[in-house]
């Protein structure tokens, strides 16, 4: 493994799993099962095991994004995969691809978008949450993904970049449509994600305005199927709504 | 633009859009609103318009994994895109992944998997699907999507690569998923698509017998919503089931 | 059987089934398979069989609110079973109800309410629905349905009697709500019928003025799952939104 | 107000509802809020007051069945007003008919179907359920329904009866299918509950066996809409799945 690569070390401890994600680095890392050389990983590959000073056995493994969405650090209810997933077919998304993303929070849908496209530029308003985002990335080794602070709303204008995707998860998506034409290539798509009605209806509106096309918005309801014993059926619980995505195009 | 890169051609004719989607090479391309010479495309870029022997314009747009699936040949039901997307999302697949697909069908999974992942090899059983899933990933410029013909439960035992995700949308995905642990990298996701609860069953059983982990069924339900003079609602017409997606990991 | 009763005739004529509905009187009934005297009726009963004077046969049924679904004339899109379905549950309409109805159209709810229900009095404002909803209630051998030719709006000013139950499907719902109080008995329910999320949310505005409790909307979303050789799984095709219900109680 | 009347007595204490359901009798009714002269409610109507030994006053109301799904005795998880409204809406339930049900569990489905039906006989296995169900149907002034002890599936054969509906919520249900028509008359209904596609499935096999025609099964997924100041969406928290309903007729 190299330094900077981003890891999971996966523990069985008295028949519980136990995972922790970090960076390959010259450090020590401290877990409740001991502390573990972290430049051991220079000699080790994907697949293999290192031991903690205390004995536990952990083996490494490669994170990817579902990882990350269980362990990474939340400063709010994050954009769920099954709405992740829908932004990222409907848009066609894809590893040639720069995306502008606003609304940040902790930076969930941004390292999905990093971890396919070939560069994401995030904006996030609130100082705490941009720092949360920022080790997220960190954490899985996105370096592809930029994390600033500032309102989307102003900072386009300041923007000479284009960009294939936008996608905006802010209470001020509606104000952003207007002007995100300029860094949007020919064939774009802009995406918005939006738990009210009133919201999109007002999003909707300002897309007709601008002249986007192909507008479309969705919902996507999702049911987790139940096998057991007892027999087949879909889960007696289950999440409700989480929110509208509106996709559109230039 | 270079030889061999995938291209939308967009055209408006009497107020009616019109859109093909070719390779840059040094052929002649027949619409019906001419001729183009797709050899000057070599001086252009995407944005920019190219005229045919008739002299319809057409405005030079570089297609999105959306165009594909709009018109990519078909050889039956595509999977949909809000299924696509759970498939990404839920596997977290990304631009590092070996992706091994089974049941080709025309290939519009895999076009999305290819625009995403770094290598994918697709198997379908029979001849002329592979004819029509090759073409189309030649259309869309996907060099790193090898279509081959042959019966995955057959073919896997004699596959010594290894594959981050494995996608199966065939009637034998319970036969795959019994052999699938060898081709699987550590951490990997095997996904299955099964319109029906009796196969998704099947599959689940050789799933538990294998000793899959955090295995998961889904559906996803996606509501459109309809905006219009008169209000707001889902929309009343719509598509209902397409198929179950199990997720499991190794 | 009684003179004034509804009943069912079903003919099997070249292995399609062939079902009509009508009245026992002293009249003929004129069918594509020949003219039925519905006197003879009168020394028939359930299950018996009569016979037209081309021969053929048919048996007698008794119609159920099924049946008057299929077969009543229609003015426009009848409220759907499963909405009608909440709309009694979530009331508790019993056989001791008075209810108002306004925007009777063909009268298909107003029918369901007065299979259940004690009396129903249903207000149509337009003169050829009004004609159309008492012929269809004649036909059902509802004689405790009275439809009313006026605006339920300007009508409930003039109504003395007092109600368990008002139904609304009426793009004035909104209005009516304001004035409702005062002719429904304490305890009853109103319930609204809106296809649109704007509508039912004037509604709820209104009933939020007048200081109804246990305000609730909801949307009845049904499924047909399909049972084939192939499998089992949700129908492919289906109806898509009806309408959003809202019920509250004074 | 009569004795044997169901009633509802609504009080209001430090801001708090408060509502208990009991009968017109000439005993004494202990709340926490005082003792009730029960027999005082012979001189009152509904809409009157009558106040505890303590001073606190409490309105008198007839209680609905929504009132009853609230309040009655549960044994286990009753079936929801969602389903029940379907079973009514889709057999046609009304005043003229007679039912027999199965699986009584604390009997809210049956009262739901005696508010209605002129005649409901619903068996139930266990001894204890039955003293429940009893209970409820007493406290709701259901005399037309009657809980009878005993397995349906053998009962069944003793019956001499006719019913123009048979609701059945009962892991026999199959096996009580393959023998109902006996009961059924003619164009009359069965109507199943399973939470399980498995039940579902040997349910239909039995039907088609039996030679019901019109067999549907539907699933009845219902989505609450929740408006507030911040806006409108579907609930985020819900219900998920209860059971399906097959309704097949004779």
């Amino acid at each position: 493994m190299r330094l900077g690569e981003s890891i999971l070390l996966r523990a069985e401890h008295k028949g519980k799993l136990r995972e922790f994600i970090t960076i390959v680095s010259e450090e020590k890392f401290h877990t409740d099962f001991g502390i573990i050389d972290l430049e051991e990983l220079l000699q080790k590959e994907v697949g293999d095991t290192i031991t903690s000073h205390m004995g536990q056995e952990f083996v490494i493994q490669k994170p990817r994004m579902p990882d990350h969405f269980k362990y990474a650090k939340r400063t709010g209810a994050p954009m769920m995969p099954k709405d992740i997933g829908s932004v990222i077919a409907y848009t066609g998304l894809n590893k040639e691809d720069s995306v502008l993303d606003a609304g940040t929070g902790s930076g969930i849908l941004a390292m999905y978008l990093g971890s396919i496209a070939k560069r994401v530029v995030s904006y996030e308003v609130r100082d705490e949450f941009v720092d949360v985002a920022r080790k997220n990335m960190e954490r899985a080794g996105l370096d592809n993904v930029e994390v600033r602070c500032g309102n989307i709303v102003d900072e386009i204008a300041t923007l000479d970049e284009k960009f294939d995707v936008v996608t905006l998860d802010t209470i001020d998506s509606k104000d952003v449509v207007l002007n995100v034409r300029k860094v949007l290539r020919p064939g774009g798509f802009v995406v918005t994600y939006s738990p009210f009605i009133e919201q999109t209806k007002d999003i909707r509106e300002r897309m007709a305005e601008v002249g986007f096309v192909d507008v479309v918005t969705i919902e996507c309801i999702e049911r987790e199927i139940s096998f057991s014993e007892r027999g087949t059926r879909p889960a007696t619980t289950r999440v409700g709504h989480t929110g509208f995505i509106t996709v559109a195009r230039m």
